[in-house]
């Protein structure tokens, strides 16, 4: 008698040993770099890499036996939520096995800052850290920059039709649904891209001067939004074209990576037309125009191109959730840093790699309050709200109103207990809003010129799971604690 | 001919003139209490009645010929914009006159803070205040509550069958939308139960031995949820007696007036099937006990009785936006500022005379989100949203859900705006937060100890436009400024 189909926990435990073994497989990289730059600390790598590969396999082998073609929803939200928390933790390992961030709570937050391409560190001297350790801290950016589980649905054909579910539960497709070809080739092609644009910047990058090793590492930082470098001083250490090349590159990669693909078949009306773009640009032209002349008006810087290039360095870098800095912004004038706080809430595009709210939620809140205001005096109006020449569902609109709301409680509530956990005002905002929306600096002492060392081991707990619920676009980690969830 | 209809400013200016003599009206029993005390500044209040009613009775009597009964929802919400801009101008003038709070912005600013029953004062040392001056700062609470348009709805019959407009514009009526007669009993009802509630509540704190006057102004604070009072320590200058009354009567305050007319009517179970009810109740019993526990085991006080009765009281005084004190929160452990802090987010019932989000937009958030992760798994449900056992419509829930967006939204802009103008973060946010929802104190310098004095004016001039908006529950004010309402 087969029982009744429940809750798939065998294809849970098979594709987690599919994404170990995979994550094993990209430490392959960081242990050249380590054999390189002959590393004593690169044993400890291949260690690391040996348990992962281990246990990958174990998962693997007991259930490939077990049917696991058979899953939902409920499976899907699980996997790529256990996903997230377990790549992150066997990315720990390397950090601690070479006892270099001995501290499992400290790893676990750089690993999980890595991979949610949020780049909040711990660390208080990056250039004492071994090379092959900062190249693997860098590649966890890149990995998780596009997504794990988008990686799966490109990669592997036997997880059939149901895989939308699964690209859902990752990615943050708000308005067009997909169907499931397109799907497949979306997923395809934005790995695709993702390696050609990656091939680019690491060029350009080498062009100005870089070594291959810091080319690749700040590459991954850049096109994953993610902003670990091997510098103390962040990009502040490099060259102004070094600066304007990374500018770019932040800038690019904030923008919905479909529209690339829209753009190499030639489709130049689709993007012409996007909504969230033009708003995108907008706000981040506009933005470095007021900061660039604030910081010429209050002389903090007497140059205009030092004060150009900084503004528009950190907007870049904080509107797309990178974080990288070339200055210190928490010593700009009070005008500079609201507009810096601002851009923490906007963030980049949907479908990109950035993180934060995202521009095309604010977009469809702004057009729907506009209607709501309307319809006070026209009682009967119907009016839908139209992105990108589309009618939005209802339904949609009420996800997009719930999910601003839910970020910003959260928000609230994690500042608040951070305050309680002994946290300064100021640091307690900025550092759970970097670690949600996936930024990197703060404000106060986790500003771009402090770290997260001295917060409190249960402060940065807090800070891994906002880290780990932002960059699940929240409600994905919500939906297994519900009751529907249990019950299926 | 006849001129087509499109604005008719005569009905506005012709209403305003018979708000602004129902205030000249109100400023007789100030002018009563500062005969009876004997007070030489009474001239001065009798001046600022004179100027009220003439003015008053001028734009009254130069639109009285013309038709004052064409009107829609666009007059309704610039007169109620108007009505409040304008009563509380008016109400500021005894302060200026008397030159007792010789500054227009901060006399302003205290006679806004009356009439939206928000209690936020600029005074340093209200004992030094003439005793007809603090009755009419009290007064103004009792007018302000209710609404003034409800006043009029209940004694106007000329309004005719549009004046559900009037009401809607003004009272938060979220959920029910009452038909034309139950509108004119509901709006009469209310004020016959507000005068009976003033007179019960006057009764028993003259039997704890406080005086007419005294009694009078506190009853004032409390039933219309303002929080002004005559003395320095505030409610903590009275009797436990004295502040157990004020705490019952702060409760009743806070729950939606509408109820207590059923309850007349003996229609219990619509009372008992309150969803609001509840969960206003179930707050401010459990946040209650958990600051109860709180200030035991941290030690702030040493007998039960002491720390039940401070905790109470302060949780009253912030969920129903009164804003009276008996100690200064501000010194309490973290944990129990934490939960000061989130019933500043809650606030009242709709309905009655308190401030902030209101519970119902919180049940109907809860409910809406909860739905909506049903929704990730269960792609097919149709589910509506009950409220009070009703069927809660789609465009109320996004009504709710922008209300609740822009609400923070304000906060947080407001809280930026101030912390520029160079006050400190934590006073920022806690001045911003009590005058938008109509509290009274903040945190920081503005906290229950403190004052507003400190502030640079233009902060005051922020907060006065927050504590006009929060009354007006926002959206009215909106609208005004859409091109809907200047195309008609």
């Amino acid at each position: 008698m087969k029982a009744k189909y429940n809750f798939n926990i065998n294809f849970i435990i098979y594709q987690l040993g599919l994404i170990l073994i995979a994550e094993a497989f990209f430490m392959i990289f960081p242990i050249i770099v380590g054999l390189y730059y002959k590393e004593a600390v690169v044993d400890k790598v291949v260690l690391s890499m040996e348990i992962t590969l281990v246990i990958g396999l174990i998962l693997f082998f007991t259930t490939k036996s077990k049917t696991v073609k058979d899953y939902g929803k409920r499976e899907s939200f699980l996997l790529v939520s256990l996903a997230w928390i377990l790549m992150s933790f066997f990315g720990a390992i390397p950090f601690i096995l070479s006892n270099k961030i001995p501290n499992v709570i400290d790893a676990y937050f750089e690993s999980m800052s890595g991979f949610t391409t949020t780049g909040s560190s711990i660390l208080t001297d990056i250039e004492a850290m071994p090379k092959c350790l900062l190249f693997w801290r860098s590649e966890t950016h890149w990995i998780g920059g596009l997504g794990i589980v988008v990686l799966f649905v490109a990669l592997f054909p036997f997880l059939k039709t149901k895989r939308i579910y699964l690209f859902n539960a990752e990615a943050s497709v708000v308005v067009e649904q997909k169907t499931m070809p397109k799907i497949i080739d979306l997923a395809r092609n934005l790995w695709i891209f993702y390696m050609i644009i990656t091939a680019i910047e690491t060029a350009l990058l080498m062009f100005g001067g870089m070594n291959l090793y810091e080319s690749l590492c700040h590459t991954f930082g850049t096109v994953g939004t993610g902003g670990f470098s091997t510098r103390n001083a962040s990009i502040g250490a490099f060259s102004p074209y070094i600066q304007y090349v990374i500018t770019i590159f932040m800038i690019l990669a904030g923008v919905n990576f479909a529209l690339y693909i829209q753009l190499l078949k030639r489709k130049f009306s689709n993007v012409y037309k996007n909504d969230e773009l033009r708003a995108y640009l907008s706000i981040i032209l506009l933005s470095g125009a007021v900061i660039t002349a604030v910081l010429l008006i209050k002389g903090t810087y007497s140059h205009f191109e030092e004060a150009f290039r900084a503004a528009y360095f950190q907007v870049a870098s904080i509107i797309t959730a990178t974080g990288y800095a070339t200055a210190d912004y928490m010593k700009w004038p009070p005008a500079a840093i609201i507009i810096i706080v601002l851009l923490m809430f906007i963030g980049g595009s949907a479908g990109s790699t950035s993180g934060g709210i995202k521009v095309i939620r604010h977009v469809i809140f702004f057009k729907t309050f506009g209607r709501f205001l309307k319809k006070q005096v026209h009682q009967e109006l119907i009016a839908p709200i139209y992105y990108n020449r589309r009618r939005v569902d209802e339904e949609v609109i009420q996800g997009v109103l719930l999910f601003i709301i839910t970020y910003v409680g959260i928000v609230f509530i994690a500042t608040v207990v951070l305050i309680y956990m002994g946290v300064d005002i100021e640091s307690a905002f900025g550092s759970t809003l970097t670690t949600i929306g996936g930024i990197g600096p703060g404000l106060g002492i986790t500003g771009p010129a402090g770290n997260f060392s001295q917060l409190p081991y249960m402060a940065k707990f807090v800070l891994i799971f906002l880290m780990l619920i932002g960059r699940l676009e929240i409600f994905t980690f919500f939906v297994i604690f519900t009751k529907s969830f249990r019950k299926g």
